[in-house]
Order: C-alpha cells, then structure tokens, then sequence
C-alpha cells in the first residue's frame, strides 16, 4: 500500500500526524499537485475529486478523504483506540471531526482562495468572500476556546484523532494562511502549545 | 433520550431514514428553526453551532453531527452494519458521507442560501454564487452517476449510511432546492427512484 501526499499540504498532514500516534508506518509517495497531477486521468481513477491524501491498498482499492483514511488504520489496528472506545466516545470523535471540516476547513479555505497572495492566480480573488470566511474562523475558534475550558483535550479525556485533524487545520489557518488567534483565545492556544510540542506534530 | 428535530429539514431527515433502516425507535422533538429556537442560549449550550439534529442522552450528554449521532446508533446496536463491516468497508463508508457532506450539501447550500426564494429575507443573494454551487452540485451528481454504473449502491455491495444520507441530500437539492438531474444522471436517477421505494424513505 501507499499514500499520496504533498509536502506542506494540511490534509495529508492530519495522516501523517495519526500514524505516527498510532505508531503505523506507511510509505508515501508524492504527487505534485501544483503541477496538477491530481488531475491527470490516472489520478482521477484513483480520486475523481483530484484532492490528497488517497490511500491505495495493494489490491489497487483507492481510499480518499483524510479522516477516512485515518479510519482505515483504526479497523486494522484498533490499538490505540483514536476514534473513542464507548459510543458516546466514538460519537463525540465523530462530531468533532465533521465541526473542524464542515465548519471550519471550509472557511479557512475561504481566505486562503480569496484572501492569500499565495493562490492569487487561480480565481479573481473577492475580498468581502475572504473577509467572511476569516469571520467565520474567528467564531470557530472561540467556540473551540469554549469547549476546552478545563479540558485538555477536544473530545475525550485522552488525544484522539480530533486532536491529529485539529493540529494539522489549524496550522494551516494561523501560520499558512494567516488567521491569528485572538488574545481570549487561551484555551486553544495552550492547546495548540502542547499538541505541537508531542513528537507527531513533526510528520 | 431525544432528538431535536424539524419536519422539512433534510440533516435530521438523514437521521430519520437511518433509523428506520436500523429499526430503532427515537423519540423526536420538533424544534422550530423558523422562530430561532435554534439560537436560544439554552439550545446554544447542547450545540454551539445551533443547528439540528441534536442528540440529547439521559444524562445530559449532546451529540449533534446527523452522521456522528448515526454513528453513536452503530455502535450501540451493531447489527445490520450500515457503516462497513471490514477496514475498507468501513473506509468506503466514511469516504462517500465525507464527499457527500463536504462536496455535496455544502454546494447545494449555496444554491439554497443565494438562489432560492425561500432564503431571500435572510440574506443579500448573490446570483453568481448560487450559479457556480449549481455547477459544482451537478459535477457532482455526474461523479455520483459514474460511481454507480455497474452497482446498486455507492460504498458497498448491500445498503449503508451513504444511502441514508445521499438520499436525504439529494431529495434537498432536487426538490427543494431545484437543482434537478441532467438527462444523462442514468444510473443516479435508477438508484434514486429504488432508495426512494424503500420504507425508510417515508421516514
């Protein structure tokens, strides 16, 4: 099996991030997505939607979308449990992860199309959309600072894969992207601070 | 426990269907979103981000997420297996409710918010975004279509939570929303009309 991937990518990164908790190694092998090779032909057989990660397993099966891959791992390896032990666990696992995609990734994608020099070339870039979606990152985050109030991690009382998905978007938001945290973020920055300190912040 | 639900929003609907294909029985709640009472601070406290359904257990615990409260059902009642039995069904599973979440609903909300009637007094509509969340509902209608030649059903070989859930989805974006199939939508159209005569789908 392997993994497409690009470098400084943030989706992949939440994989790399969850195998090395899981102490699963996997090769990688990288599609250079801005010279397009997520939409050759070949590569839209594996994903028709053309983004990274794609986990191919060795019978030529394709697996897209990060969370899923990371969901693949799990059911072979259920050791750590990063996808919640209980039902409760494993629904508040679920939440978590569809908040930070639904609600969040798909706002700081926003900015970075709309609002960063970066991807300037791709679209005619409109500031009132990137402008909205930094409002939006804005709220969400306070809800995370919310939600950590004396709690170390999001989900559960332990590191899950909330936390690999997490780490790896909100990089991308404040250092990629640019959307700071503001100062009444205490929560999520001491958050962030410890999460980026485990040794799976460096895959 | 309880849901809190609406009758005509499609989340809860995906929910709804998959419970019946489950056989269990939930009681709902009916919370009117028209008159905010998705915004009160009491409902703001079982989920932040005020949307429906919302998964009330008995002792306080809120789960809201449609796929993740169908998830806490799975593992709570396994049988039948509506999210994969082994590794790469339960990936394919979680892929399709991810492309449909992520892909799908979020462009026929565009759709919905900037192009429907419906919607009007909430916001200032801007025709062009409704116009390209057109575009991008019905690739994705065609990558739907194409996935499905040769199958009945989208992730595995017998019925899962996709089918719930892009049911749920796609009666939104085509009735509702109007965004309707294109002539060629062939294998689309079949899967429709047979997950449609299902007796989930009264649900």
């Amino acid at each position: 099996m392997k993994i497409y991937d690009y470098g400084i990518a943030p989706n992949p990164r939440r994989v790399r991030i969850f195998l090395h908790e899981k102490g699963i190694d996997v090769p990688f092998q990288t599609l250079d997505i801005l010279k397009h090779e997520g939409h050759t032909p070949e590569f839209l057989a594996k994903n028709p939607l053309g983004g990274i990660p794609v986990l191919e397993l060795d019978d030529g099966t394709c697996i897209s979308e990060s969370v899923a891959i990371c969901r693949y791992f799990e059911a072979l390896h259920p050791d750590p449990p990063l996808f919640g032990a209980t039902p409760t666990e494993i629904a508040q696992v679920d939440m978590w992860l569809r908040r930070i995609e639904i609600y969040l990734m798909s706002q700081v994608g926003l900015v970075w199309l709309h609002g960063h020099k970066a991807t300037a070339h791709l679209l005619e870039q409109k500031p009132d959309v990137a402008e909205f979606g930094r409002a939006r990152t804005h709220h969400f985050y306070s809800i995370l600072n919310t939600a950590l109030e004396g709690k170390t991690f999001l989900a559960c009382d332990r590191y899950t894969a909330v936390e690999s998905v997490a780490l790896a978007t909100l990089d991308f938001a404040v250092s990629m992207v640019g959307v700071p945290y503001k100062d009444d973020h205490i929560n999520l920055k001491s958050w962030h601070e410890m999460m980026s300190a485990r040794d799976s912040a460096g895959a």
